[in-house]
């Protein structure tokens, strides 16, 4: 099989679009692709410094890659969310990936802060892991952002994440969810940082792609707290239906996107009322839930 | 096992109510399942009679016999379709239970009406066949409705036919077709016959239990022609998505329903002027999708 571009040997096959390119054309049509989810979103420009979030897996150390190709000036932040050798591992694949590259890395350490991984600390609230996970990441990338200067907080969520996570909103129907899912969330008039996501229109399968073809070493393992996660469940579900018809993915999540304001429109933006009374970090009532889980897994330490 | 109301042996489990039933405690839940969705949707009273479109499939047959026992005034309506043996068979059985039950039935048949059966048809306007199956269903049931004097048409869909027909409009966002979509469609002010599904909260495994429990004789085969179909990848999904979760289906579907009107609002009315010049019934333009599949097909058999 040939490139459709310039007719040398393909290396992969992408059936969404049915076609196949070489390596060279692969990269080329990526980058494009995440430039266009950059400008079509208004996520950043080149002035200001990206605080991009790595993990340590092949979505967000490729982000990373991505953004220090197309010209933008970029730091890395990485959370050691403290789950044994998965986190060590995960925080010494993205210290090598910013070391060999000569890149600024900001790394935050629960085990260091709390004297509690976050497993310990979903327990202490009984809230399934993944969702307090959630909250944590959400609190610190916010509380960096803005205490290093930073207005945008980028993350390697790809569509394949992205489309998952609308077909687990709208197969019960989470209206306030459907209502904040989108590729940008709004900076809140200045207040707080602006949390961007530019591969949202890449599939799981180009980004590995990617990955390998620019040897980039990661945490090949998935966390081993979302073992059964629904997300899994609804990711397969999706592969089989873009397995019967290609571009499907595409499709569900960029169509949602196009009607999402006339069917569930964006919250407004918050205001100073909006704000919990001991971070001071958006919030609906009086305590966020990051607080709430941190008082809960200190008693558990004093008790 | 043991029925959860009279602790009598069950004899069908329910993962989604976390329970089972006996036959007849069975029967009484099923039977209070369709006069709650008649009631919630006003579908209709005991005061007029009911068409019931009868495709001598399990859903359609079960229906009509729970309209009876409910105490509804009922004739049931079959269109022959002229997919020869197939087409014959499902008479067959229309046909069997009408008459064991003496019933009236009012038959119609494509072959007799247009010496073409729907696959021919379909074939003459290079249109999907069960795009133009439907297409023809409708014409016909308002049709027969407003000839015979019947305000209503009752159909056997059910829960597992409307979260697929939902799935598959929201992976497309099909946003004409989810502004439509509804257990209760209306009459347009009495200009037309209101078209109703009291099965929709109702899977088909517990329909299919039904129909067997009080020996309805159904066609088993699925229509030749929907083989491949899509609805039958979105049920395959839907059925994996309710083994992982109990009960996905009814949340997916009937949370559809509560937030409907919100996100996509049904259409007004159709006027006098939404009619189609040739047969008068609901269109959008000037001639309704049923007469142009019988003009091109009758210019086939011309020609």
């Amino acid at each position: 099989m040939k490139c459709r571009k310039c007719k040398k040997p393909a290396v992969l096959k992408m059936p969404r679009h049915n076609t196949a390119f070489c390596d060279v054309c692969f990269q080329d049509y990526l980058l494009k692709q995440v430039q266009k989810a950059i400008s079509d979103g208004k996520m950043f420009l080149k002035e200001a410094p990206i605080l991009v979030a790595v993990s340590g897996g092949k979505d967000s150390l490729a982000l990373w890659d991505i953004l220090i190709k197309l010209g933008y000036e970029t730091v890395g932040l990485h959370l050691n969310l403290g789950i044994g050798a998965y986190s060590a591992t995960s925080q010494q694949m993205v210290e090598k990936f910013a070391q060999t590259r000569n890149l600024r890395l900001i790394t935050h350490g629960y085990q260091e802060s709390y004297g509690l991984g976050v497993v310990e600390i979903a327990k202490a609230s009984a809230r399934p892991a993944c969702s307090a996970c959630g909250t944590m990441k959400r609190h610190h990338f916010n509380r960096i952002a803005i205490e290093e200067g930073f207005p945008v907080v980028a993350t390697g969520h790809n569509l394949d994440d992205e489309a998952a996570r609308l077909l687990g909103n709208l197969l019960k129907w989470q209206v306030p969810y459907l209502e904040k899912q989108s590729p940008v969330l709004s900076d809140d008039n200045g207040k707080w940082a602006k949390k961007v996501k530019p591969l949202y229109r890449l599939p799981e399968r180009e980004m590995a792609a990617y990955a390998i073809l620019n040897r980039i070493d990661y945490i090949v393992e998935e966390c081993p707290m979302s073992n059964g996660a629904k997300a899994f469940t609804y990711k397969e579900t999706l592969n089989r239906l873009e397995e019967a018809s290609p571009g499907a993915k595409h499709q569900f999540y960029l169509g949602f996107l196009k009607q999402k304001e006339k069917s569930f429109p964006s919250p407004p933006p918050v205001t100073d009322a909006d704000a919990c009374l001991t971070c001071g970090q958006p919030c609906q009532s009086e305590q966020c839930g990051y607080c709430r889980l941190i008082e809960r897994s200190t008693s558990l330490i004093v008790s």
